[in-house]
């Protein structure tokens, strides 16, 4: 059965449409639980997400079951690399305020001068230190984000992984050479505050990684740096980007993700906040992604069917 | 004498400030015609503005009178190849758009599916044909433009120059060296429109590139297209692209300069498109960028003042 509208499905539709399935289909919008698997009944082999993170998916209640789980990495990684090097530059270039100067009529009114509207330049620039950009987490889309900000003469990387994971000092060997790198180097987390000009965070959601980010993380960055998040609300403390925002601890913040999205509103603390630029999730959103995604969720249903081994599959 | 407010300088102001001056720093803001020139009185020795450009000075009346022109090339190209990547980024996806929805309020309404949002990728996608990217005007700023997009998976470059000038195949096969290009091609304007999936404007402003980007050129251009202007407002035909984008002949466009800025109101028919992105005249607006640029104009005037060579002058 397929959900026949262009929106995000009744909970109660689904609830019935899935009954005696062996398959489904669905999206970050639809909350994977017991009563979920219960209304599917005995027959559920596999629930393929069309989607990179699983935080909706309660892994627990597959594994008990016997239930595969497929996502789609890897696909959506360049879409992602994309929006986070515009959200950096957004953010730098105060981009925000540009944009409301404009459609509010003020451009007439600028008062144009040297240094008006002026921001943090992210491309290297002689007589200047070298920027260093940092990244919280550092799989498959921050080095994508790395190879990207390589042409802009950035040449001073680091980041932070989850503390329990060992060292990859093969793979970052390879990216020092094939990029050129003259600093690529794992930090701790307070380092990676302290040293960068640009944060991304490119971390797992979920109740190990929340609120990573925050008061004292913010405190500890400099003030002409920028925050960029794209991979989970649930890292950032909102609270504490809007207050750091506000006082200037940091220069801007570009975000995908917010916290609790999508119920954010208009006097939401962080879209009050002019050198806060936000976009609705639209990270993996292109054309051509989207088809790559829901081609490779269809075939890890299919197999999932079939009881053969899913494309794509997370290790429950 | 220095005018001593954070804003464009009062003509008044100038008219009598420059009287009996050697030599003058100033900025687009400020027309230098005769006019000025006559207030300024036979003493004036060097006009230096702070800008690459200089379609604000009369060079006619300029040679007449043996006054050596400065101006800011080359310290700005970073800043502005930035801007192209950003505002082609935000153009493709929509980000006008996704900041408006967030603004108002509506991300909680947002009917989330599979494909909204979504625009065309910048970054090549397996399985699709590759981006071909033109610029027209292949200057620093677009070969700065071109090596930020490499890592984006991009090989196929290119681009139309002023048909007067020589073809520079020396240049163009280190390009294609250095960064592993499939294709760099020079073209007419016509196959510029036809073929590309980005058209960066990276012309000189003035008379003889005015509105090389009209009707003509908007309707030979993929549905699925993008514009970036970051050179002069002149270039592209304001009422042409409202209509395009309106129309759906291309998908959208981001500007860092509209033709009468400022006198953009909020009623103009470019600021009403939702698939116009529109900065204003930002693009070398970094702290950074602007501190060169200052410093190249003092050298400029310094230098004409002493009867000295400038650093970087204006052939008249």
């Amino acid at each position: 059965m397929v959900w026949p509208e262009d929106r995000a499905c009744d909970r109660e539709w689904l609830l019935k449409a899935i009954q005696g399935a062996t398959g489904v289909l669905l999206f970050l919008t639809e909350k994977v639980n017991a009563e979920l698997l219960d209304a599917a009944g005995p027959d559920l082999r596999v629930v393929s997400t069309m989607s990179v993170g699983y935080e909706h998916v309660d892994m627990g209640e597959l594994a008990s079951r016997g239930i595969k789980l497929g996502y789609t990495p890897d696909v959506l990684t360049d879409a992602v690399a994309d929006v986070c090097v515009m959200l950096a530059l957004m953010a730098g270039r105060n981009v925000g305020e540009g944009i409301s100067l404009v459609e509010a009529g003020r451009w007439p009114l600028f008062n144009w001068s040297p240094f008006a509207l002026c921001g943090p330049q992210i491309s290297a620039m002689p007589g200047y230190p070298p920027r260093i950009i940092g990244f919280l987490g550092f799989g498959r889309i921050a080095q994508a984000v790395l190879a990207r900000l390589v042409p802009f003469g950035v040449t001073h990387f680091h980041y932070s992984s989850n503390p329990a994971s060992a060292p990859n000092n093969a793979r970052d060997a390879v990216l020092v050479e094939r990029y050129k790198l003259s600093t690529l180097k794992r930090v701790d987390i307070d380092q990676l505050a302290q040293h960068s000009d640009v944060v991304f965070v490119l971390a797992p959601g979920g109740e190990k990684t929340r609120h990573l980010v925050n008061e004292s993380f913010l405190k500890r960055m400099k003030k002409s740096s920028i925050l960029v998040n794209a991979s989970r609300g649930t890292l950032v403390d909102s609270a504490a980007l809007a207050l750091a925002l506000r006082e200037g601890w940091i220069w801007g913040a570009g975000l995908d993700v917010v916290e609790g999205e999508p119920d954010v509103t208009a006097d939401h603390p962080l879209v009050k906040e002019p050198r806060c630029v936000i976009v609705p999730h639209i990270g993996s959103a292109t054309l051509e992604t989207r088809v790559a995604m829901a081609t490779l969720a269809v075939q890890n249903v299919l197999a999932g069917i079939s009881n053969e081994p899913l494309v794509a599959s997370v290790n429950l």
